[in-house]
């Protein structure tokens, strides 16, 4: 999407056509600073450091790194050594192994002097397709937001609330909750954003706010309390989020506090819908109470970043001295709470019946 | 309560019989000041600089304020310019007026001679009278922790929610929401507290947490987010929170996102409970949707206040600059979601019924 009116990707290949470059996400919203990646370590570190965050992301990042490591030295080893670089970086990213996974098939059977072109052009791909799953969402979510906007006078303001960051930053291009919304504002509807701060990362006050506020689409930043408020007082039109982990049966597990707002939605009738590329969905799990939440460290809680008036980043501790935390970092939302998932595939009722029939081909797998 | 030991109040008559000693609420969680007040001024600036906050204790505080200027100068004219000094220093204050009236009432007839020694035994009565509610409301409260430990295996934890602070700090003493806490730990039962970070202004893991802790509670911060997740687990077994003001038909308006922990807590059958002493029932006001919500200032949730790792304070910038804010103080939990208003003279339905029966006197009245 646009910084100040010019186009980016969260990753590319840089006009040398070699080395690659990536928006540097740690210093997100205080500084937008342009990382050059030139070899696999450095394509590692950037996974490990959160240089790049967001699944989708991740994966092209790491398909990037195994093209970086061909680049250096085409052989077997070489290959190999890279492979288990990066599938060391998170392990528990999903994409990430598919990603890498994808590479190392069409890569190792290949001699080693053809194997840094068709690293570069697979690695394109994987950043391509991503991009164009999210537009398939992006058109899929823009109907919804479009029957909203028929129900309202011509030119009022559709108000849609998110919650943490499932934009164009998780992903190569474009987000999975945030694409109809960039569509939307596109074509000329008139949209406006309430972001959820989401507590404790602040992903939603640091990126979201900052992506959208770049591309030029109206929002506003609210503490996660204050959905329930909006949406008692007819704010709140709809609400789209991104997800981690969908169970086959169309329970959605996303970021803490996701649940909340979704109690909210159906207390007040306003539609609740679930962006999600169809990876996300986990056949394999039948019933969202099986998914097991990440506890995660204290330190987010009790410690915030930001940046003094002098233009410091500082990084101040806001909880008293020995009291304990408790940080898990996601929720799980019931299907019977959510309008719809907005899949790349169409927008599906939250059931094993809708999701195994747009998704046959997955019914076995995760 | 007791801060490490030894027992506080948040406002007390110094040993000279004169001065008014004050906890620093400005420095915590951070640093346990106390302030002496040794004037009217003084005590105004209190209240207008936030050292002490809390509507009885803004009462309390105003009340003392007076018996300080009498203390100086027992006069008419100094008794007016003391009203009108300690009036204006948070006009929205409820208590504030009821208590600087109490004492004009008290003081006004009498000759100047006489007024210094009145002054001080009624502000000391006002600040007994406001201890004296919430004992009563930790009698009350007491009872329904007690008739849920009694489902449980004896010596198990009772897992109370509260959000924001309606603690000690607020109050002269035991709190409002946090009394029946208090009353249940003092007599040994064993209970744990999931603490509400609230944000904006975070005076769950600033104040709660921090009185909690000082007094010996086991408790546990969490972010806003949290609440959900905890019950749909089983970890909460009953929610606990103060409120701001209380409509006729038992709405309670308190600090956003307590209509979240409600929701969520009716959607997992956990029992959620307002404790309040009854000047908060607003007979005037029918139904909660007429309660007008304070939008606060924007710096509340792009900034945070907090140590540094080398001891300093300082103020972070946490939002992008240029993103918008919206920042409601309050939301609205409407009376079908709350289990029972813990009052003073018993636990009621939230209903006109029961909020009348109860408080005959104050029918005609806000």
């Amino acid at each position: 999407m646009k910084v100040d009116g010019r186009h980016f990707r969260t990753i590319w290949l840089e006009p040398d056509r070699w080395s690659v470059g990536a928006i540097d996400q740690r210093r997100l919203p205080h500084e937008f600073i342009i990382a050059r990646l030139v070899s696999a370590e450095e394509a590692a570190d950037a996974i490990r450091t959160m240089l790049v965050r967001g699944a989708p992301l991740i994966g092209a990042t790491a398909a990037y790194g195994m093209a970086l490591a061909m680049h250096a030295d085409p052989s077997d080893a070489a290959l190999d050594r890279a492979y288990k670089l990066l599938i060391a970086t998170r392990p528990t990213a999903i994409n990430l192994k598919w990603a890498l996974d994808q590479m190392a098939a069409a890569l190792r059977p290949l001699a080693p002097s053809v194997r840094g072109e068709a690293a570069y052009k697979r690695a394109g791909e994987i950043a391509n397709e991503d991009v164009g799953i999210n537009q398939a969402i992006g058109s899929h979510g823009l109907e919804v937001i479009e029957a909203i906007a028929a129900t309202k006078k011509a030119g009022d303001t559709v108000n849609i609330l998110t919650h943490c960051n499932a934009g164009w930053l998780a992903t190569v291009d474009w987000g999975t909750a945030t694409a109809p919304i960039y569509r939307a504002h596109d074509m000329g509807l008139n949209v406006h954003v309430w972001v959820d701060e989401t507590r404790p990362r602040n992903q939603g006050a640091s990126l979201t706010a900052w992506e959208l506020g770049h591309h030029g689409v109206p929002h506003t930043v609210i503490p996660d309390n204050t959905g329930g408020h909006l949406m008692q007082h007819g704010m709140v039109d709809l609400a789209i989020v991104g997800t981690d982990r969908v169970a086959a049966n169309g329970d959605v597990c996303n970021k803490i506090g996701t649940y909340l707002k979704a109690l909210a939605a159906r207390d007040n009738g306003v539609p609740f819908y679930v962006a999600l590329p169809s990876p996300t969905i986990d056949f394999s799990i039948k019933d969202g109470r099986e998914i097991p939440i990440e506890q995660r460290a204290a330190s987010e809680v009790t410690h915030m970043s930001g940046r003094t008036a002098d233009g410091r980043i500082e990084i101040v501790r806001v909880v008293p001295e020995g009291s304990p935390i408790a940080n898990y970092g996601f929720d799980v939302t019931p299907a019977r709470l959510v309008t719809g998932l907005i899949t790349e595939r169409g927008v599906l009722r939250p059931d094993h019946a809708a999701l195994a029939s747009a998704f046959p081909e997955r019914t076995g797998t995760r």
